[in-house]
């Protein structure tokens, strides 16, 4: 061993001891008849002193070294005359009487601080440099801790961790799979799943009863920002289950996360229909940390004569309380550009200001008498010192248009605390959604999930605004407007699961090849069952108040999936290539 | 919920309760007044009464119900006349009032049994039902204890868990890669990992410190029995660390997992060198539950005129204790015809009786006489009543084969006690070896293998003698004579990796492409590191006495590489191949 003792562990009681300590060199401060070096590891940093005067040699050496070298140090635990209480090892000092180098290193391309001056791109070409770096270490430890307790929770509640495959068989539903062509079989392809899916359904069948796993998942997307082609899930599945069985079971889960790692106790968590999100928030994924619901006012104020309106499927708006004296004409003209920007899509902003002194103010006060105004304020329920907001157009552009609105001006207006933590269950979905392009149904949640039961009459309607109504036995948590889990009652009934294949468009043929295995074994004892798949990443995120997911991540990839520390994907040899029965089509040109 | 209560929890002092079970039926059984249904979970099987006098029609739908249909039974627990010692539930019975079949089920096709009817393949196709078999559900629970645990050790020891990335880049060194095509990056590739070596490396330069991952490893190898194209490994490293710190704490996780998992307690481990083991066991994997160790006695046996002796390179054997009276006439031709196979290779067998009365026998008894033979009997340690066995030939073959004889007379002769665990570190493995058909070096481990200090010199030698003669600081764990875990200290240094890549004939551009990532973190301040990794599907096995590792992996693949449940691999829609800029050469047709 190196080191008798870490970098964050010497405290007062250590005075007097002979110690080694081994490290990266976070700074050296030459002051002449003393040098320090803070000498840094992943627990902490403990201060090493150099003597001009007892050992001139040792101190010229230790003024020679330099940032990030790796070095080892003996000697006697001091205590400090100049203590530093933001520091757990800011008590003592280690005066040194012994020094070795273990490894140089090169000058760092940026400082290894909480606030360093490396962008996003060096960051990550250097990540094993960025990790020393306190904020990113942290999230990795979280991270660790995050999945342990997680690991402790379903344990403690009999749920059996077991591994599923990585190489399976592609399927050509939803988003893209990434594949791996097979040496020993030419011409064939393994696929990297992008859920287990599948397989934790047939574990039930198989009589696991509870199910979890902490697993890498995969999608070939066009990446967006915060996107990662590979990405950990905490997936779990438990059979003789009804919904609440469900919602009780990973609420629990995620009220241990928030105590054991925050020390947060969180109460019941709310359940809220998909259907009063949307009319309320305008999203499936509402952040409940403040209020500022939407009211839907159209009945009050179309067919009144103004065109705009009148023409809309919806007139819907919110009220920014008493601050009605923050949005001045400018601020207003601003907040009409902002909504206009192609990302939000409205065609402009109507507002009504109920000022302080009972006065109003409206950019379409020609159009409507004081009277009528005051009769929307009043169904928004607003008061004096408000301020509304409303749009109009077709019914689900205008709520998303609000939902951004909503969270913008709370934003803008810093409306939400950041000590607060907000989840919900959205409950209640669509089981289907009609796609106008290909002129077909998808499954909202995927083809697996369960109508509930009171709609099973529905799937034989050959009425498509029937299938329409048909809800899902599927849920999402949502915390802080952010989905952090989602999942389903699963369909463990063959008979249904063929109507749903069928409802989907698949034919038979098409149902048997893809999942045939499945079907198959639902005809050997499926149970009930239904289960749940939490980001582990966004959860982590979410539980920490960060915008970004992946410093999370220990190695993520870029925006273009590109490792660039590794630099991959890249080419491969010819051999490989020939061996793998592949060739690469010609126009495949960067 | 559907049930109050798992089918393995019931007890006497349940008794009177009005409980819901739910589960499969392992069986019906109807005795004309009575008929008894065993209902099973994971947890047990409870049985069900159902009673032809008190309720009829119940009864008679009780007797409609086959094997493994799912059901749902209300009723009461009432203490049974006719106790089942042998079941945990066995105690007590449910009277049934109430009984739902949540599902039904085709007549499985094969028995779900501890002793099962259905063959390899068969079993594998349905898994599902493979699985609810108690020999393969138990042994997917030992395997998530197994790991629940080994987390636990790790992390109380202050290893963190760090998830390394999937889609990694291929080097073309080593076992073949599975490669994964890039839609986004056209003709380039990432590659599935064969193990996270450089990556856990890399983390040790971020000074994370102690790592640990249970991971899924990738290897495209040409299948044989028991190798798994994907398999998990337990995954280490430590910084700041010599060989001894590792053996240390290494050990420290075995025998917790043996003391907690199977409440066996077991001593400090031996370490043997590489060069012992492969000279007293012909390999370096040794089964130290059993003596019978080789013994070279060359030096005695050859010039004495004995051709098949003379040309040898080594004459070398084994005793068997006590057995002589075993080896009829018959039974050695039998052995004989054994070590002449293919698979084993010696030209002949050559044996020595030494009778309990004293006298000798052997099949080379008209070439030496008695003297020499009791000779060569006392440099091998023999008793009378022993009976030594010889071969010879080329010294590494001729000790390989004594191996193998070693083993198949162990098992034989049933020398091998079941309940005893040997476990023995094995040391100073060569760091080379040379490949005489690409007449270059290999790695024996890895070209990230550290040497042993004091063998350092000999890396600048230009004499390939002297390289094969540097030892590496590498371990392996064998147990029961299989390697469970290996590792090393690894190269630090930068000039030393060069140096080892410049052995192993990498050209400068070679290392840059494929390993430059590495190197350039090692001129950051790179600390002294090593670590080890285990296979943790052999682990379970070895702990379990069991030979194969299959059953410990839900969804295994078969020999082919081909996961028969689901039918994978598959060849690709022609759209995929195109989104994926690839084609399949035109001979590659199965």
């Amino acid at each position: 061993m190196y080191r008798t003792h870490t970098c964050g562990e010497l405290r007062i009681e250590h005075v007097g001891q002979e110690v080694t300590l081994a490290g990266w060199v976070a700074a050296v401060r030459d002051f002449g008849p003393l040098t320090f070096i803070d000498l840094r590891d992943r627990y902490g940093i403990t201060q090493l002193v150099f003597d001009m005067q007892t050992n001139p040699e040792l101190c010229e050496s230790a003024r020679r070294i330099g940032r990030e070298w790796v070095i080892q140090a003996r000697g006697k635990v001091r205590e400090r005359s100049n203590k530093n209480p933001n520091r757990a090892t800011g008590d003592i000092e280690i005066e040194v009487h012994q020094l070795s180098v273990l490894n140089p290193s090169k000058i760092p391309p940026f400082t290894i601080e909480t606030h360093t001056d490396g962008g996003e791109e060096l960051r990550m070409k250097y990540r094993y440099l960025d990790i020393r770096r306190d904020p990113v270490k942290e999230k990795l430890l979280f991270r660790a801790r995050l999945a342990m307790e997680t690991r402790l929770y379903l344990s403690s509640q009999g749920f059996v961790e077991i591994e599923t495959p990585y190489l399976i068989k592609s399927t050509p539903e939803g988003a893209r799979d990434f594949v791996v062509p097979s040496r020993l079989h030419p011409g064939q392809f393994y696929a990297l799943p992008q859920s287990p899916q599948t397989f934790k359904q047939i574990l039930m069948v198989a009589g696991m009863d509870k199910y979890f796993q902490i697993v890498k998942c995969f999608r070939d997307e066009d990446l967006r920002a915060d996107r990662q082609p590979e990405f950990t899930q905490i997936d779990c599945e438990m059979s003789f289950v009804e919904r609440e069985d469900v919602l009780q079971t990973f609420e629990g889960l995620i009220r241990h996360l928030y105590k054991s790692l925050l020390d947060i106790e969180l109460g019941p968590f709310p359940r809220m229909t998909y259907e009063e999100a949307m009319t309320k928030y305008g999203t499936d994924k509402p952040d409940l940390r403040f209020d500022m619901v939407i009211h839907d006012i159209s009945e009050h104020a179309k067919g009144k004569g103004f065109q705009v309106f009148d023409s809309a499927e919806i007139v819907a708006g919110l009220c920014v309380p008493q601050r009605a004296n923050d949005f001045t004409n400018r601020i207003i003209k601003e907040l009409t550009a902002w909504v206009q920007r192609p990302q939000i899509g409205a065609k402009g902003l109507v507002y009504i200001k109920w000022n302080a002194d009972d006065t109003t103010k409206s950019s379409i006060g020609k159009f409507f008498d004081d009277e009528t105004l005051r009769s929307w304020l009043a169904h928004m329920d607003a008061r004096p010192g408000d301020i509304a907001f409303l749009l109009a157009g077709k019914k689900g552009e205008t709520l998303r248009q609000l939902s951004e609105l909503r969270l913008e001006l709370a934003h803008r207006l810093e409306l939400i605390p950041d000590d607060t933590v907000k989840p919900v269950w959205i409950v209640d979905f669509p089981l289907l959604e009609w796609d106008e392009d290909e002129q077909r149904f998808h499954a909202m949640h995927h083809p697996f999930t369960a109508p509930r039961d009171e709609d099973l009459p529905l799937l034989d309607s050959t009425d498509h605004s029937d299938h329409l109504r048909i809800k899902a036995n599927a849920y999402d948590l949502v915390i802080n407007g952010a989905e952090i889990g989602g999942g389903s009652i699963r369909i463990h009934d063959r008979t249904v699961q063929m109507k749903m294949f069928r409802l989907l468009g698949f034919s038979p043929e098409e149902v048997e090849a893809q999942f045939g295995f499945l079907l198959h074994a639902f005809e050997y004892g499926a149970p009930p069952h239904g289960g749940i798949a939490f980001g582990l990443d966004r959860l982590c995120a979410i539980m920490q108040n960060q915008k970004s997911i992946r410093d999370y991540i220990a190695f993520p990839k870029n925006n273009q999936g590109r490792d660039i520390m590794i630099d991959a994907p890249a080419p491969l040899e010819p051999h490989q290539l020939e061996e793998l029965h592949l060739c690469i089509r010609n126009n495949a040109q960067d």
